[in-house]
C-alpha cells in the first residue's frame, strides 16, 4: 500500500495506494474540515492538481451526522470528490474545540461547540463515523494532553492513546472485510523523548498501515518540534507512511521531509488566503536541491503599496488566479471591500503554492 | 448602436452595440455592485454565457475611488472583464443608502454609509466617476423621490431629474470625443401617468442613446408597475433601447418584455442564491411561446426534504453546478454549516437560470 521510490539521507519519496487512487509523497493535504475546501469547487482542486484532502470526523459527526452520511453513501459521493480522503479522528477537536466534561478510560464526554448538546465519544464511535464517511485513510482516536502539559498528563495521554488505538484497530479489522481503508496510529508523548518512544513502540506492537505524529505544531518553538522528530521518526517502521499532523509553514515542511516525513496537513494556506496573506515564489525553483531552502515570501494584501500594482499575485505561479489577469491591486481592493471572490482567488493561489512546493520537493528527491 | 431584429406585438429583440461587444436583447445584467459579481470569477460568467454586467457608481466612488480607478485604467482593466459594463448613476443609492444631508438644484450632500464622510454629488461628478470607471453604458444622475411620495415630491423629482439630465448630457458630449460610450436618461414620475409623460418628453427633447424607467420595483404591487409601463413605454423612442431598472422576478421580466422593455437588472438571482433560494425549471422550455408563462419554481434549501436528495439543483439545467455532480443534499448541507462554496454554487446556478430565461425569451421572439 506504500511504495518508496527514492531516498536521500532520511528523506524519501513514494506512492501511497488507496481505493480512490495514488497519492505521490511527500504529500500535502488541504483541509476540507466539513467536507468542503472553503471557497473551492472540486474542479478548482482538479485544476490545481491536488491528490488528497483531509476532512474532520468531529465536525462531520455533529453535522450532517452519521445517519445522513450513510444515507447519501459516504463523503466521496456526498461532495462528489473522486480522489482520496483522509479523516482525522476528532481527538484533537474534542480536546480543543468542544467543552470537555469527562475523560475516562471508556471515552470522552463533551458538549458540542455548536449547540452544547452532550455526546460521548469512544474509539469505537470514532471508527464508526469514519466508516460512515468512507474515508480512505482513517486515524485512531487519540488523547491530546494539551501543550504545555506536565509529565503525568503526558504519560496518561500515551496510556489512553495506546489503549484506544487497540480498540480502533479491533473495530477496523472487522470493518475492512467490507471495504479497503488504511488505519493510522497517532504517536503522542509531547516533548519527552522517552514517552514518544514508548508511544511509538506500543503502537508498532499493535500494528498500523501508517503512523502519525500528533501533539506537535501546537505552540512549541520549531526547534523543539525538530528535536522531537529527530527522536521519534527513527522509531517508526521504515517502510510505512509517516504523517506529521498540522504542519506547517513551508520551511517546516522542508525540515520534516528531511527527517523522513511523508504526509502533511495544515490550515495555513487556506486560512492565510482568507486573511489576504499570499505566498509568493522568489525564485523559479521553489526548493533548493539539497532541500535546504524554500524561496518564498508572504505578501499582506492590506498593504497600501499594492493599491495600483498591476502584477499577478505571483508572477512565477501558473495557478488560475495568477494567469487569469487578476492583479494585486484588484485582489487588495476585493479584500478591502469584503467581496467573497477575494478569498476564493487567494485560496486557489495559496493551495496551488503548497501543491507546487510538494511537487518541487518530490522532483528534487527523484533527482538524487 | 441599437438594432431591432424581431418584433412581436409590443415586444422586440435586437442587439446593442458597444465598444466591448454586442449585447443581445432583451438582456439581463447581473449585478457586480463593487466590480465583482459576488462569489463568481470572470471565467464563471464566460461559461454561463453572460454578456454584460452592472456596476455601481456610488459604491465605486467610495471605494476604490476615482483616483485609483484612473490609475488602474478603468474598471474593465481593473477586474479584467472584457465585455460590456453598465453603470447606474448612484442616484438611487444616494437616496436609499447614504445619510442624506441636503438636496439642492446643484446636487446632493450626503454622508457615506461606510464611514460617515461627507460628499457632494453632482450630475457632473456622477459623469466624471463613470468616465473613470470607463463603463460602456452610463446613466444620468437622477432624483428618486422614494415610494410612496406625494405629487409635489414627484413633480420636484421630475424637475430636478430633467435639469440634471441636461447637465449630464453636456458633460458626456464633451467626454465622448475621447471614447465611445452610451448615455441613458432615466424617466421618473412615480405612479402619475402625466408626470411620467412629462419626464419622458423632457428627456426625449434632450436626446439620449437609450431610456431607462426608474422608480419602479420599489415596493409597489406588480399591477401598478405594469400600468406605469403601459403608460410610459409608448412615449419612448421606438428605435432606442429601453431599460427597466431593478426588475425583477421572472414573470415580471416576461410582462415587461411584452410591453417593449429591452434591458433588466436585479439583485434577486444573486441575493436569493446567497440565501439558499434557487430557481428550478418545471418544463424543458422555460418560456411559453406567446410569452404568457414562465415554467419555474423556487426551492428553499433549508427545507428538510432535501436532506438526502441526490438530484442536482435543477435536473433541466446545464450550468456547471447542476452538471458537476453536486446534489441538493450537499448544497443544503453546505448552507446549513455556512460553507462559502454554497453561495458560489447557488449563484452560478441562479445567474445561469436568468441568462437562460432571457435566451429563451429571445428565441421565442425570433420564432414569430
Amino acid at each position: 500500500m506504500f511504495t518508496i521510490t527514492h531516498r536521500w539521507q532520511q528523506a524519501r519519496s513514494g506512492q501511497l495506494h488507496t481505493d480512490h487512487g495514488l497519492v505521490p509523497t511527500p504529500a500535502f493535504m488541504p483541509i476540507a474540515t466539513r467536507g468542503s475546501l472553503k471557497h473551492l469547487a472540486n474542479s478548482d482542486l482538479t485544476t490545481i492538481g491536488n491528490d488528497i484532502i483531509l476532512a474532520n470526523t468531529y465536525h462531520l459527526f455533529l453535522r450532517p451526522g452519521i445517519k445522513v452520511l450513510k444515507q447519501v453513501g459516504g463523503l466521496h459521493q456526498f461532495m462528489h470528490w473522486t480522489k482520496p480522503i483522509l479523516t482525522d479522528s476528532g481527538g484533537y477537536q474534542v480536546f480543543s474545540l468542544a467543552r470537555l466534561r469527562l475523560v475516562s478510560p471508556d471515552g470522552v464526554r463533551f458538549n458540542s461547540h455548536i449547540d452544547g448538546h452532550e455526546f460521548f465519544f469512544t474509539p469505537e464511535l470514532a471508527m464508526d463515523i469514519q466508516a460512515a464517511i468512507g474515508s480512505d485513510i482513517r486515524m485512531c482516536f487519540d488523547y491530546f494532553p494539551g501543550y504545555p502539559a506536565n509529565r503525568a498528563q503526558v504519560e496518561e495521554s500515551v496510556r489512553l492513546t495506546t489503549n484506544w488505538a487497540e480498540r480502533c484497530r479491533a473495530v477496523h479489522s472487522v470493518e475492512t472485510s467490507r471495504e479497503r481503508s488504511l488505519l493510522f496510529g497517532i504517536v503522542q508523548g509531547s516533548t519527552w523523548p522517552d514517552l514518544r518512544a514508548r508511544s511509538a513502540s506500543e503502537l508498532r506492537a499493535i500494528g498500523f498501515d501508517g503512523y502519525a505524529i500528533g501533539g506537535l505544531a501546537v505552540g512549541e518553538p520549531p526547534e523543539i518540534m525538530y528535536h522531537v522528530l529527530d527522536a521519534t521518526v527513527p522509531l517508526l517502521p521504515a517502510e510505512q507512511p509517516r504523517y506529521l499532523m498540522g504542519v506547517g509553514q513551508p520551511e517546516q515542511i522542508l525540515q520534516a521531509v528531511k527527517r523522513g516525513i511523508d504526509m502533511f496537513d495544515c490550515v495555513l494556506p487556506t486560512r492565510n488566503a482568507r486573511h489576504g496573506q499570499v505566498y509568493v515564489h522568489t525564485a523559479s525553483q521553489l526548493v533548493e536541491q539539497n532541500l535546504s531552502l524554500v524561496h518564498y515570501t508572504k505578501l499582506s494584501l492590506d498593504n497600501l503599496s499594492y493599491q495600483t500594482d498591476s502584477q499577478p499575485l505571483d508572477p512565477l505561479c501558473d495557478c488560475s488566479t495568477c494567469t487569469s489577469g487578476y492583479s494585486r491591486a484588484y485582489l487588495r481592493y476585493l479584500f478591502s471591500v469584503h467581496e467573497p471572490l477575494a478569498a476564493r482567488l487567494a485560496t486557489v493561489h495559496n493551495v496551488s503554492f503548497y501543491i507546487q512546493l510538494l511537487r518541487d520537493i518530490r522532483i528534487n528527491l527523484a533527482l538524487y
